[in-house]
């Protein structure tokens, strides 16, 4: 096996070149092998298996800089860099990330996962490199995916303009996440189809430099061309034409649904284990698409990522116009619906919480500034959601904190959920968003229904010396700390605050009248927090001692939900004792 | 005068064709004698006089929908749209605002002062209209100075799918703020080159239909060019070739000085009261060129605005491959300088606060992410910044309170934020943001060097019952406070806190101990800033009150930023006053 006998890319380089499409056949088997066990972006990294062999034969990490977007498609980098055993040895295969990792290697330049950063990136490094006067190669590969991110653009526009070498590899297997949108992707396919002599050529427009490859799984031929792009001058873009899902037959069969593997296996590409349909996405997409029967002017509205809103294939179609992905565009995504709904349309934006945060801008000056009534459902908004320091989902309520107008709503159950999601899309007094609970679905029937959830907390049992205002997905640990301490002796109020970012000052200030001891749980970061707020309110009136339970403002990395809790004192027995010490009980019943 | 007589946008298409050159030249002196006065955008306005009356001669707003991208060239709309006194009448100079704005009048569809976010309005409006079965036209008018921004791109490229009909008029002055950067500007000026022939054409490559017209300021033919586009059931650009500061010599030759010009004699051009140059601008550009001549690594970055950080065209000459101004490209900006620092250069970011809103992404996932030592110098970031709605200057701490391993220094004074900023530069640990002052130089030669400034709080005076944190900007109000009460018996320990998103645990801890009142001023919003973080910790200790002071979460529209900090009880009087009264101190004695 020449995968077993390489361990850094000098061992790449020093092999015959007849013993390339053995080694891919090798690398290909390790993304497949792997995955099947620890799950991984599967269509991508078969994708690029030839092509980051050539890279690696042509180019000489750690002198010569590759970045590849996003990220999660370096598998076969790692292999060729020394970390092969993690994708062989399957008890290895948690040793390394699944994004490029500085701290795994010296051939990964940045941590990174979310799209569209690389052509910025390798111009920052372009930039040092000639004002330090040093000579060596900047590559940045990007897929095709990634170009409709506005980053993107701004990045090869400025590459434009750049004078000096970048080599700016462009990945194309023809997919997103999902399929694809936008006008470029239209240009992408006419220069395809002409093997790139169309006179319609984006890159070109821009100033850059234009190669095309057809065959991107031919080693030979990408080593070829990038070879004659080494010490290139100028920036030039490699337009390479690959195939999602390369080599595995159920990944090719359906790009979208392999674009991430849970895992498989191998021989059938069924899941190892049945994930299960009561979801939160489902229950999404169920509930709007029975709601756009009678409105017809309720759009449903995602950036790529249809399925986290339980949009399958099947329920875009029944949608049709009611159904709209803008593709990665999450900046557009938010502007897009606010003109929506100055149009009179009622539209709703599924995002994962991490994607968000490239709407920052667009949910101030757009959204909100314009008060315009549409719905953002935050899904992954949760230490429970990705566990990747560079996907975490638990910003979202000191972001969505700043937002002036933007009631945060923080569902506990199902039913909260709906009616929720009801209310939002009724009412035409400005934005509203959701967190799309993560950790699991929660049933609770007999939840207060009120008329106006922008409003106030719920009180859900009245106790006395200690209150516990616990926050969506973690209003269910709540409940346990409150069970916990009545098995003391210690009734305490229960409070669901429904409201991320909004204080329920009347509320607060009664709690403070009767309490000695106010309790926010959350799992979102403490700094700018759910907690802070209510704090802030309480340490005006100075009575009440205030214990702000939360994560911290930090980049955690493929950490276990319940640990990185635990480790910020978020267990049921952890709040029950420093609630209990606080209080200075030490007369204990136990239950 | 014809536009006296102009209440509505019909009174325009009832004028006759020849009337028009002199309604265009009575609303370029309208646009000039206002601005002279209040200020204004005047190479934007002066350029789109006659596209303005051309669209409103063929469109019937508020029936059709016209969105102008940042809005800021909307003075002849606002004339055409029954506000022309407002222009005319000295009086009544301040009646509008100087941007779009819902508020004034129906043809104002959003409220709007960022670029880029035309084109995705254009296009929520235009889907809006077709799921309503409605048939009207949707246009967007965007400089080309916009179309540098990565939204504009989003916009355009999902536009291309859109199906249906939209006009983007892209107005092409050749200008930004300041001169335009990106390929797609070589672009554009091919195409100018070529009047529109060219075979590398950006629009078309994405899969828009496309027209070019020569002459921008000859109202008939832009009046035919648009009225063959009128009903139009696709996506189409028309770019205008427009001339910045048309019309008024003083503008032409100086399209960067112009771009927003503060009151002047509209004889000579020449400002009508000398501005003084002792600010922070030319403090840092001094500061920075100085070190550039000995480190040269050292690169200024700026997104469109080198004046903000003083980069004058001479001192951008005089820094050469040092200076880099990115265009605008806020997104691209910050992850540019993480790809600098990787790459062993020694980036500093001067933005405006309002516009690193764009950024929060690439600050989270490519800055802080990769600990990458870059220093973000953040301007306008106060509330005596500007005091439109659409540019508040004083969200920034809670927003970059979010970012994990990001000190952000508040420096009090010129000597602090100099050192500060060697200091910021000098480290390699990560990123450093610093909020540069805005309501004036102080001078405090005694301030507290520490050897690191991501560490702690400057204990100024030490005092016993009431602690002052007073931030950056608002220190010397925190001075006047403690000097007020000490005038009135009491003995307040005042603290320069330096960092605006870090809490000094320990010096909180002490300031617990032996005081019974912490008061917080800050020039930021309440929710999420400074005074919160300061109050969770010290409402966990619960044997302290804690007085936060700081800014709605809101959108306060041309505010007067000292009746703003009133409203929010930020006064030497309002802060004293309040102090005592929590104090319960009623023996006053006065100074």
């Amino acid at each position: 096996m020449y995968l077993e006998r390489i361990s850094s890319p000098e061992d790449v380089r020093a092999l015959p070149a007849r013993a390339l499409p053995t080694l891919c056949e090798e690398i290909r088997r390790g993304i497949i092998e792997s995955s099947s066990v620890v799950g991984g972006h599967m269509g991508s990294n078969l994708a690029v298996v030839e092509l980051t062999v050539a890279l690696h034969r042509v180019f000489e990490t750690p002198r010569d800089k590759i970045v590849f977007d996003v990220s999660h498609q370096t598998y076969a980098h790692k292999m060729l860099t020394g970390r092969a055993p993690a994708f062989l040895d399957p008890a290895r295969y948690e040793d390394v990330s699944g994004f490029s990792n500085p701290g795994e290697s010296e051939h990964d330049l940045f941590a990174m996962g979310h799209t569209s950063t690389s052509v910025s990136l390798a111009c920052g490094l372009a930039t040092a490199r000639d004002l330090a006067g040093e000579k060596y190669d900047v590559v940045a590969v990007i897929g095709d995916g990634s170009l409709s991110g506005g980053l993107a653009f701004e990045g090869l526009d400025n590459a434009a303009e750049l004078g000096s070498g970048l080599i700016i590899v462009v990945n194309d297997n023809e997919w997103s996440i999902a399929p694809n949108h936008g006008g470029i992707y239209r240009n992408l396919a006419e220069l395809r189809a002409t093997r790139g002599a169309s006179e319609h050529n984006v890159f070109r427009s821009l100033g850059l430099d234009y190669r095309y490859l057809e065959n991107g799984h031919d080693v030979a031929a990408l080593e070829e061309a990038l070879r004659e792009l080494a010490g290139t001058d100028r920036p030039v873009v490699l337009h390479v034409h690959t195939e999602k899902g390369h080599g595995y037959e159920p990944a090719l069969a359906d790009p979208e649904g392999w674009h991430h593997a849970t895992p498989f296996d191998v021989a059938t590409g069924s899941p190892a284990q049945d994930l299960g349909s009561d979801d939160y996405a489902s229950i999404t997409a169920d509930h709007l698409v029975r709601r756009m029967e009678r409105d017809r002017s309720l759009v449903a509205v995602s950036a790529a990522t249809p399925y986290i809103m339980g949009f399958t294939p099947e329920l875009r179609e029944r949608a049709g116009a009611q159904f709209v992905d803008v593709g990665i565009a999450e900046e557009h995504a938010v502007t897009y619906v606010t003109g929506l709904a100055r149009g009179g349309a009622c539209p709703v934006l599924g995002i994962y919480a991490t994607f968000l945060q490239r709407s920052y801008d667009e949910l101030w000056h757009d959204l909100c500034l314009n008060a315009a009534p549409a719905v953002i459902l935050v899904f992954g908004a949760s230490a429970f959601g990705t566990t990747d320091a560079t996907h975490l989902g638990f910003y979202d309520i000191a972001m969505l904190g700043d937002m002036p107008g933007l009631p945060y709503l923080a569902p506990t159950c199902r039913e909260e959920y709906l009616d929720m999601l009801d209310w939002a899309l009724d009412q035409t007094a400005g934005p509203v968003a959701i967190r799309v609970p993560v950790a699991g679905v929660e049933s609770r029937p007999d939840f207060a229904r009120p008329s106006d959830y922008a409003c106030g907390y719920e009180l859900v049992r009245r106790g006395s010396k200690v209150a516990l205002l616990a926050l969506g997905d973690l209003f269910p640990l709540g409940e346990k700390v409150a069970d916990e301490l009545a098995a003391r002796g210690v009734s305490a109020t229960l409070v669901n605050p429904r409201l991320a970012t909004t204080v329920d000052e009347g509320l607060l200030a009664d709690l403070a009248e009767n309490h000695e001891l106010v309790v926010t749980i959350e799992d979102g970061i403490v700094d700018g927090g759910f907690g802070e707020r209510c704090a802030r309110v309480l340490a005006e009136r100075g009575r009440v001692r205030v214990r702000c339970y939360g994560l911290p403002r930090a980049f955690p990395d493929r950490y276990v939900p319940e640990e990185l809790l635990a480790s910020c004192g978020m267990t049921a027995e952890g709040i029950t004792a420093d609630v209990l010490e606080t209080l200075g009980v030490t007369n204990v019943r136990t239950a």
